[in-house]
Formats: structure tokens, sequence, C-alpha cells
């Protein structure tokens, strides 16, 4: 697949972060500051924030905005729902125009934090999707963390870069493979107390 | 659709919920000692809760954890992927056996407050999926909740009880339209201070 079609499509994702303190809004607001969000479209409600743009920069700065809290060492959780060929939203489109650099990656790439993940893939529309699915967990083996089953969802542990790395590809390569509208939604829990009393 | 015929899959929801505070492990552990789970099967890890049962019973427990929390005051987010005739998961099906008398709902009932919530409904593996989604969001209308779109879901405002009667609905009812895998995303925010700030 070439690159200018790899690229043809935008993709949004809705989610939300939860530190669970009473500080929540410091946390989330300190990690808003500094994470670049000017190569994607942003809006942010009572329920989610969602952002529009190339594949990799919304990749980019969801990832900027968990690891930016996570740093802080506070309980956070993060729950997201990727999308890419929705019929009928076309928010932002202007933003396809940017350039493929991520402007996070810099500053967060030296954050290394252990997470847990589940992720499920949705490829919306077409008789074989399981085939996909199952295609795509098998891919994920490869990309350096460990993967489990978990219920309606595929677990997944490791460092957050190579979480979030694994989620684009299998993303991207659903995309690639044919899917005409596929949803992946991911969940996260980093800093968890129950994490911390089995390492 | 007959009786038998409705109650004839199981269904799961996968969920977390996140209160907004330093005592977080405290308020779902006191939501819990309140919720009667006994007709659902229940898994909790370090990310995510599963439970899996009849339709109703699902609903029941899920609303109920959710607003035995929320009647405390703290801000808590709920997210929840709700799933039925999802290949290759069979835990729990002896719950299917239970009675369909709901047993957490007179408790509840009484707990009356407004929250914010998006769905995103996907029915799998058939061409026609938006159709059925479109249809589903119609519907939603006559359920006395406020109905209005957000980027990849819908947007319900209203009570509590009348937010998940309405999403069990809708799930229901696409369900015997005949999705034969259909998965329901839910987020949920309550006691958030923007909405007190625009109440």
């Amino acid at each position: 697949m070439n690159q200018a079609c790899e690229n043809s499509r935008i993709v949004g994702c809705s989610f939300s972060v939860h530190p669970m303190s009473d500080q929540f809004v410091t946390y989330i607001m300190d990690s808003l500051k500094e994470v670049d969000t000017s190569k994607v479209w942003l809006h942010t409600d009572d329920v989610t924030t969602t952002v529009r743009g190339r594949m990799e920069h919304v990749f980019d700065v969801t990832k900027a905005i968990l690891l930016h809290i996570a740093k802080t060492g506070v309980h956070v959780a993060f729950q997201g729902t990727f999308s890419i060929g929705c019929p009928g939203d076309t928010s932002g489109d202007v933003y396809m125009d940017e350039s493929s650099e991520r402007l996070n990656e810099t500053k967060v790439t030296g954050l290394r934090l252990l997470i847990a993940a589940k992720f499920s893939l949705y490829p919306m529309g077409g008789g074989d999707y399981m085939d996909t699915i199952y295609a795509q967990i098998e891919a994920m083996k490869s990309k350096g963390v460990e993967v489990s089953p978990a219920h309606y969802s595929t677990r997944l542990d490791g460092d957050t870069h190579d979480i979030f790395t694994g989620l684009e590809d299998v993303f991207r390569e659903t995309e690639e493979s044919g899917s005409s509208h596929t949803v992946m939604t991911v969940t996260v829990s980093a800093n968890s107390p129950s994490h911390k009393e089995t390492e």
C-alpha cells in the first residue's frame, strides 16, 4: 500500500482519561499543557475528547496525553475508540494536509511505563470480520508486548510505546486489508494499585 | 419474538468505573457491597470487570454499580462494552437458567440522577449495519432522554434509569432484528464538575 493511499482517510479517536484522584482536573490540564495538539482537530465536552487527523498524529496525541498524566504516578485509566471510515463524520478534514512528523514523540520517548491494556477490533460491514480479528491478534504477538485472551477483548501488557505502536499497526493493517469502516476500542490502566501488588 | 428466543443467548459486559477521587478503591468496594451480583457470572481484573448472564441482569448489575457510586456525589465515569453473539466466549453459560426478576431494581429505583452518556452500536458481520444503527438512534428518541449526535457516537442526557432502559431496549432490538453479533459501547459521566457549571 503506498503512502498516498495509506493517508487517504481521516482517523478519529473519541477518548477519555480518568486520573483517580481528587485533583483529576489538575492532572488533565497539566498533561494538556505539555501535549502539542496542533496537527489534529480537537473537541472536548463533559464526557469525551475527540481528536481527528492523520493516523500517526491521532496515536501520537492520545499516547502523549496518557503518558504525561501517568508519569506523575497517579492511577489513571484511559478509554478510547479509534475509528476510520465512519460514514457521515467530516469534521477536521483540513488536518489531513499536515506533514507526517510526530510532534510529541521526542518529548515522551524517554517515558518508559508498563501498562495493562485491552483492545477489541471491529471491522464493520464484512462477513469475514472474525478472520481479520484473529489475524491481527496473531500479528500483535510480534510487537514486543505480552498478548493474552480476555473477555470480548485481547489483553496487552508491556511498555506504553510498544503497546501504542502495536495498536497503531493493527489498526493500519486492518484498514489496508480492505475494511471499509474499522473501529478499535482500547482500555488502559496505568499505575494501578493492583499492578503494584503483583510486581 | 418469544421469551424463549429472546433469552437464548448470553450477554456480556466488560466495564470499568472510575471514581475521580483519592478514595477510588473505597467508592468501588462500597458500591459492590450493595449490589447483588448472584445472577451473573463475574470476573474482575486490574483493567476491567466482566459480567455475563441474561440481558436484564447484565444491565441491572451495571446500572446498580454505577448508581451506588454516583449517589455519593463523587465524579465518576463508567465505560462498558456490551456484547452478544461473540464467537468463542462461553464462560458463565449456567447463569442463563436464572429467573428474570431483577435483583437490584428495588434498591436503586429511588436514586434519580441526571447523567451524560455516549453510546455506539456495532452490529457485526452484516453489510446494512448503518441502517440498523440509524434506526436504533431514531428509536432512542422515544425513550424519554435527550438524544443528540456526537463524534462516533450518540449522546444521551437524562435520568440514569431512562438511559439504561433505552440502552437495553436498543441492544435487545438490534439482536432481535437479526444481528448475529452485536457490540454496544457506552461511556457515562456522572457528577461532572462541567455538568454542575451548566445547570
